[in-house]
C-alpha cells in the first residue's frame, strides 16, 4: 500500500511511541494526584509542555493541552470572543478555513455576533490588506489559518498580523496551525499571533491530543467546565501518554522541518509533472510556489474525485478528495469552491499529501496507476 | 508501591493495550477517510461502539465518543439545556456532583438558566422524592450521578428517574456514570435515563476518551464545532486507538463486575475494620452499605489529609484526600461538606479506592503504615 494522505493523519513516529510507553504502563498516574504516581504524570505533562513550547516558539506557560486541534480552534474562538463580548461584537475569518474554525464562527454568529467571512483569491493565499480592510473598531478577533489543509497554501501570517494590528491593535488574532507543523517552521512569537491551534496526530503524535497557544495575558473563557485542569481553562483529566507523545512529536517536527521540505519538494514536483504528463488538462489547485512541499491538490476535469480515490484505493494508493474530515459528505469541498473552482472541478479534485515515510516508489505507484484510473473514472462520469 | 487510588485513574488493562496496538501502528488511518486505511479505522470505531453499547445496555447508535468523561458531562448538560431553552428555564442537580457537572450547571446559570442544587443527606444517598420535589413544569434537565467519586455511594438512579418522570415527563435526566463501571452493573435502559457520561480511564481504558449515552430522539446541540463527526454532535478526528481500547475496557468491566464486587468487598471491609482498630475515632464518610465495594472514605479527626497522604506516599502507599481532580486545591472537598462533614473532618479525610490489581498485601501495607502516619499527622496538626 502507498499512503499519500498524511494531511488526514500520519503514522505515529517510533520515537513518539517510545515516549508514550511508560505512561501507558507503570507510570499510569493521574497528573492531578499528589502522590508519586501523580507527580511522575505531572512531570511528563510539564516536560511535554516545554517541548511543545520550544517547537512553536512560545513560553511553556502559554501552552494549553486539549483533546485535539478541533477543540483548540473552538476554545480559541469561542473562549475569547464570548469572554470579550463587551469589547465589540465582530469576528473575521476566511471562506477556506477548516470547519473547526468556520463552524465555530458560524456558531458565534448564532450567539449574536457579527461575522465577516472573507473571500479567498484563486491563489489560495490571503492578502493581508484584505483582512485588515475587514477589521473594524468592534472586531474582537480575526482567524486566518497558517496552512490550508486541502490545497496546502501557506498564508502570510506575520504580514496579516501586522496589517490587523495597524487596523485595530485590540483585535485578537488566532491562527489554525494544525497543518503547519511538520511542514512549515512555526514560531508563534515571530508570527505575532495571540492564539494558535495545533494537533498531535498531524505530525506523528497520537490522535485525541492538541494544544492551544494562548499568549500571556490574553483573556479566555473555558468551553469545558470541571476539575479546573490547565489553570482552569481546560478541565478534564490530562491525557498523560498522549501529551508525552505530542511533546516528542513537536520536537521532532521542529527539528526535521527544513530537511523534510528539501526531501519532499522534489517528490511532490515529480508527482505533479507526472500527473500533468498523463492528464494534460489537470489543474493545480492553489498557488504553485506558496504551498507546503508535502501537498499536491489537482483537479481532474471530467472525473469524480470519489470514483478516482476508490479506483486508486483498489490500486493500493490512499489519497483523498476534499479534506478527510468531510469525505463522508457528498458536497464539493468548500475550500475548492472558495478559490473559485466550479462544483465539477472541485468534485473532481485529488489531494496527495506526503509524509515522513513517503518515497519515490509512492510517487511511481501513483503515476503507474493513474492513466487507467483516470480513463475509467472519466468513462464512469 | 501500593496503589489505592483507582478512582483517580487505574492502570490500562493488558487486553486494552492489545486492542489499541494495531491502531497505534499499521492501521493508523483517519476514520473519516474513504480508502482502506480509513475503512479499517472506522470499523474499529464501530466495533468499539458495539462493545460500549453492549456494556451499558444501550443501542450502538446511542453512543457518542468524546474526549473524556468531563466532555461527556458538559455535552450532556450544556448540549441539551441550551438546545431546549424554549421548553423551560430550569436545571436541577445535587451538591455533591463531580465538578464536571456542577460547574457546567453553574455555567448554565451564568447563561441565564435557573438552577437548583439539591442538598445531600449525610448518607450520601439522594432521596428520589427530594429530586422530584425540585422538578417544576419548566425543568429542562435533572442531573444526578450514579456513584459518587469521593465517597462511593450508589444513587438510586432508577427510582430517581421514576420520581422525576412522575413530576414532569418532559424533563431530561442525565447521570454522571463515570464512577459506575467497573464497580456497578450499568444498564442505562433499565435506569431509564436520557443521558449518561462515561470515562475510559476509570475502567482500565486509556485517558482522553469518554462516551455520552444519548437516548434515541433526545435533542442535543454540539458544544464542539467542526468536521461533523459523530453525526455532527461531536466534531474532531476520532481517537481510533483510544476508542478501540475503551470498547474492550467496557466489555471487560461489564463481564467482571460481579466477580469484582465479590473480591473487593472483603478487602475493603478488612481495610475499614483495620483502620477503626488503629484509629477508633475514624469516621466512615457516606453510607456503609449503599456504596461500591471499591471505595473507602474515612475522616481521621485531628489530622490533615494532605499530610496523611504525603506520609502514606513516603510509606509507598498511593491514595487521595478529596478527589484527584481537586487535590491541587487547598479547599476542603465539596462532597464531604455536602454530606455535612465539618471543614476539619473534610480536610482530614482519606479516600482509598481499590481496583483490579488490588490484593490483601495492599490492605496490609496501609494497616502497617497507618499507626505511625496518623500519629505523625496528628502531631503536625
Amino acid at each position: 500500500m502507498h499512503y499519500l494522505d498524511h494531511a488526514a493523519t500520519t503514522p505515529m513516529l517510533p520515537e513518539v511511541r517510545e515516549a508514550m510507553e511508560p505512561y501507558l504502563s507503570d507510570d499510569f498516574g493521574n497528573a492531578s494526584s499528589v502522590h508519586a504516581y501523580g507527580r511522575r504524570a505531572k512531570q511528563a505533562v510539564e516536560d511535554a509542555r516545554d517541548r511543545v513550547a520550544a517547537g512553536i516558539g512560545s513560553s511553556p506557560s502559554e501552552v494549553l493541552f486539549t483533546g485535539g486541534g478541533t477543540e483548540a480552534d473552538n476554545l480559541a474562538l469561542i473562549g475569547t470572543v464570548t469572554k470579550l463580548r463587551g469589547n465589540g461584537n465582530h469576528v473575521v475569518t476566511t471562506a477556506f478555513e477548516h470547519h473547526a474554525v468556520l463552524h465555530s464562527v458560524e456558531w458565534l454568529g448564532r450567539l449574536g455576533f457579527e461575522t465577516t467571512v472573507l473571500p479567498v483569491p484563486e491563489s489560495g493565499v490571503i492578502e493581508p490588506a484584505r483582512v485588515a480592510a475587514a477589521v473594524r473598531p468592534d472586531t474582537i478577533a480575526v482567524s486566518v489559518m497558517a496552512v490550508n489543509n486541502e490545497i496546502g497554501t501557506i498564508q502570510p501570517v506575520r504580514e496579516i498580523v501586522g496589517a490587523v494590528r495597524d487596523a485595530n491593535p485590540r483585535t485578537l488574532i488566532h491562527t489554525d496551525a494544525v497543518q503547519a507543523l511538520p511542514n512549515l517552521p512555526v514560531n508563534v512569537t515571530e508570527w505575532g499571533v495571540d492564539l494558535a491551534a495545533f494537533s498531535a496526530h498531524k505530525l506523528g503524535g497520537p490522535k485525541g491530543v492538541g494544544a492551544l497557544f494562548l499568549r500571556a495575558g490574553v483573556p479566555l473563557a473555558p468551553t469545558m467546565h470541571g476539575g479546573g485542569q490547565e489553570k482552569g481553562l481546560r478541565s478534564g483529566t490530562l491525557n498523560v501518554p498522549g501529551i508525552a507523545g505530542f511533546g516528542v512529536a513537536v520536537q521532532i517536527a521542529a527539528k526535521e522541518v527544513h530537511e523534510r521540505i528539501e526531501r519532499l519538494r522534489p517528490l511532490r514536483d515529480g508527482l505533479l509533472a507526472g500527473i500533468v504528463g498523463i492528464v494534460p488538462d489537470a489543474m493545480l489547485n492553489g498557488d504553485g510556489e506558496r504551498r507546503i512541499a508535502a501537498n499536491l491538490s489537482v483537479a481532474i476535469p471530467g472525473a469524480e474525485g470519489e470514483v478516482l480515490i476508490l479506483l486508486l484505493d483498489q490500486a493500493g494508493i490512499a489519497c483523498s478528495t476534499g479534506s478527510a474530515c468531510q469525505s463522508g459528505a457528498v458536497d464539493p469541498s468548500h475550500v475548492l469552491l472558495a478559490i473559485g473552482r466550479t462544483k465539477e472541478l472541485a468534485n473532481g479534485s485529488l489531494r496527495f499529501s506526503l509524509g515522513r515515510s513517503s518515497t519515490q516508489p509512492d510517487v511511481d505507484a501513483v503515476l503507474e496507476a493513474l492513466p487507467k484510473v483516470v480513463e475509467q473514472a472519466r468513462r464512469a462520469a
